[in-house]
């Protein structure tokens, strides 16, 4: 079997969590990593088992012998990396959003149609056991026709300011997880509508943001859909969904570190939802990984696709144009 | 104290279950029952502890000892039969919704405010211990500030055609309650939007109906709400409520008959939701007569009041038309 | 059918009880009630429902219309009292334990079952919807062949130490009913072994009782089992039973008043269990009731019989036994 | 830092779990793996990241760089191999039991207390994320005193009888956990009383052996606890315990691999309990060897020690005798 040399784009938080998954496959070697402040990095490469640090990521592209691409620096560099990754005939793995742009990333969308690279987008949350069996009772006719999907997702914390203004906005950065979960669930979507508001901390208006919203959403098959966000629930990372159909319903409550239960006269108490992505999705970031290098060397498809990357972005297009017109917006695919 | 003396208009299903309730109080008589079908009565009246059973509802008001209406006769005679209560001054309770008419619902609002009597409107589940433990989590600080209300409503199984047709439509009959809780929760409401679709069973589009919706709320103190129903959940009532805040979130979860789990080979198992509002909404039903007679005892205020129905009938009106035009909805309140 | 009229003898919180439950059956009336106490039961009296008050409970014996006797007074009375009632054809509800002596239990043991009263013990918990439901999977076969069971029961706070002087201690006041748990679920038992110790309130040594213990059984079919109990749980009245066996296993957990869960920065919280047998056992009182009138009316078995309390009675023997020998006691049944 | 050279001895499962735990950790490498079977192990070998494989262990006494032993072999081979390890001034990890005898036990234990060896027993469950919190409720004195201890353990099929034959039976194989769990949670024991019967498998009484066995234990500070254990829990590896005391109690439930709940007409079904110990205890398995590493590195205490492997042992005696003769049995330590 053909190895797989790996070179990473990014060694931030999400960079470094996808290295140090890497190191853990057989027959995969994470061969150069290239971050433009890759002078600041040097105590974590050295225990990091990566074999190259660059502040150039055309450096990668250079380099022959890298035949897998991951793309782990902002969403407004995806785009032309997924590009350059592609026409080097490599196999690329992007983190979520593509882009903001539909239309290049519609451009693209042929680019990638038209090679032989796989490239898959971060929606690490398919992986989760969790929604993964939601799924399953979907698949195998547990629930029946689905007609109502409910998804609640809400960060434990809100991020800084500086990092909201390069966000692209709650629709972009955050529910675009739950777009892509409501179809992976559900299937495609024809119309959403759109309401939220500031509620946690006002000044995220300056960056014309939310941080509370719902978005109802339709489906082709009929079905209907609820997706509820808040970038603050201080008892945890929640991180729930529901499948409701013809002949039952599935729910998938949080995890939890223990099921250990204490009462005393005042409470009794259990475990607080896990804290947040890192400790929820641990074991997802692991099989996304698994998935991409596995449908690599058995050339299968991947999933989640670059096309499942661009519809859950028009749905994040269609959910701001909603709220700004407070409108239900059909999606016109 | 004084006798409560009641009259009951209607002996269908809900009538039935009030005058077993009332019979429970002490200091409390009912008197007269009247319903059209009278005569096909007499086996329950025989063992119903009611001292009268008529068919012409006018015999209530000609009895001058009766100070208590209950009116469990079909909605398109609620207003009437409150008005002339009021005119007799009875103290009034009433099954929801009030009725299909805005204007004529205004009109009698102002009757009932000029009155010295109590008007109740049948919004049982404000009763139930676990939404009551919802809304004592929001009093008393204990998620801060609400900014989220969820609320799931669905029925174990749709009702029949006759029904549906005379229903006003699941908005008016079923969504009535949840629009109520929206607002014990959460208090008033500024906005709507409704969407929905006859999914179960294509036949109900014929009465203009639909038999699953989602409605999303905008509420007057900034929070944002939802609430999804469906006629027909297989596995039982579902009825589950949640509060998110800005210190944390109460969820009530459905009520079961025991807390037994089997374990086998094959499966982990627990019993399913109780079955339907009879089952699930029993003691609420107590309660709320309770504190219907308590109110009238110790001249203390209603709730939910002719008001708070009047108001679930707005949202009720307001997610219709939403429905039909595909537009948010506002109130005009 | 022939009106059910009950005498009952003793008027404190038990007899309440069951004396407020008796008056919603149809068709049974509480003509007597006898307590050496009666002039402080004055106020009670008056809106008890109850026909008459008295002090000697000779006169209920006397009232040739009383066909019902309930035993609600100390344990050192019943066997007096069964034996009476019996003997004025009466059929008779007798609350737990029925004696202090295996010896006198036996012989009126003989006179119960050479007559055609009905002779029914208060083991209420066999009449708890949790406890039932793990009987039902033990008998429709859901859990196969039982090999191990086991109980926990601890009170939520410890009796005053009058109350424990005048129990017989823990087997017959408390373990009693665990006894009979055991055996509803399980079985006759052929040997028990307990150990335990006064682990919350030393004083309770003084009347060489403990509050704290631990009895294991074998089952005659060749099960195991196992019980604890508590005079003090804090955090309620810890009531659950587990039957394991080939197939599976069948747990009941404790009631609560609520299903929400609160979640806040520090804890995820649930509702104590409910908080004593008032609370827990409500529904079980009322049902333990109405089987009793209901075997009366169609003259059917009573369970649990006068032999299921002499056996319970047994068990608390043989544990006693135990406890002071440290020795395994067989049961010579 | 010093590197950690490893030789294990025994390529069993578990010490195929332990070698591909440990490639995982920084500064330690598995050098050499000796198994009799070594020729069958060629395939596993290849891909196991072990240097060396060989079939007679003493070749890892004969290289000087191994200075940490891994004894995964059988319990007859435990004391030997830990005592050379000793005199080889390796620090040693052993499976447990450490032996069938209690006297070569002593022997070995003033060997290893006169060393400057780490040796930690293999009680992984000490580990696990449930009976920790269990345990540190009871430290930070969420419970108060501690007064009984309950841990249920049951495995999902029963071992084939060529194993039960050198298992040296339920109590040393398979309750020895539970042992040391118990003395985890609730310190020293001094006596024990044992019941159990073979209700599984009759065969397995042609080895003397039992598969469902209940025990009762006398802590020394006064507080009492109970063990129950079977061979066969058709539902799944069943693992719970429980610490009730003064103050409250600490509940530890199994863990599932998702929670996830199927709602349907027939029923509501949850995960059943993981699998067995190589799903449950996973976590366990890499803490125990971190600690037993980070001890090494740090010259830490380890935990569970040799004394603590001892104890349990002599607890496995004492059930043994207290079945054989139907008696409590004390521990004369």
């Amino acid at each position: 079997m053909k190895q797989l040399v790996v070179g990473v784009v990014g060694a931030g938080r999400i960079g470094k969590l996808h290295i140090n998954n890497i190191k853990d496959f057989p027959n995969v070697r994470v061969k150069i990593v290239a971050d433009p402040f890759a002078d600041k990095l040097q105590d974590w490469f050295e225990t990091s088992g990566v074999e190259k640090l660059v502040s150039d990521y055309n450096e990668i592209f250079e380099d022959e012998e890298v035949n897998v691409l991951f793309i782990c620096s902002p969403t407004d560099t995806h785009l032309e990396l997924i590009e350059k990754g592609v026409e080097h005939n490599m196999h690329v793995f992007c983190e979520k959003p593509i882009s903001f742009s539909q239309e290049e990333t519609r451009r693209v969308y042929d680019v990638v149609k038209n090679s032989n690279s796989k490239v898959q987008i971060g929606f690490n949350r398919r992986f989760d056991a969790n929604f993964s069996k939601v799924k399953d009772y979907i698949n195998d006719g547990s629930i029946g026709e689905t007609q109502l999907i409910k998804i609640s997702s809400r960060d434990p914390e809100a991020p800084p300011m500086e990092y909201v203004e390069r966000s692209g906005g709650l629709f972009f950065d955050m529910m675009i997880h739950d777009f892509d979960m409501a179809r992976f669930l559900g299937g495609d979507i024809e119309e959403v509508y759109a309401q939220g508001a500031a509620l946690i901390n006002p000044e995220i208006t300056k960056y014309e943001d939310i941080d509370t919203a719902i978005v109802t959403l339709k489906f082709k098959n009929g079905a209907h859909g609820v997706i509820d966000n808040s970038r603050q629930a201080v008892y945890g990372y929640d991180q729930r969904a529901e499948a409701f159909g013809t002949k039952g319903q599935a729910v998938a409550d949080n995890n939890t570190d223990t099921r250990v239960k204490l009462f005393t006269a005042d409470l009794v108490k259990e475990d607080n939802p896990k804290y947040f992505f890192l400790e929820r999705y641990n074991e997802a970031f692991i099989k996304e990984t698994k998935q991409f290098f596995d449908a690599i060397s058995n050339n299968q498809e991947v999933s989640p696709s670059f096309e499942d990357g661009m519809k859950a972005q028009d749905l994040a297009f269609a959910a701001k144009k909603s709220l700004e017109s407070n409108q239900p917006v059909r999606l016109d695919n």
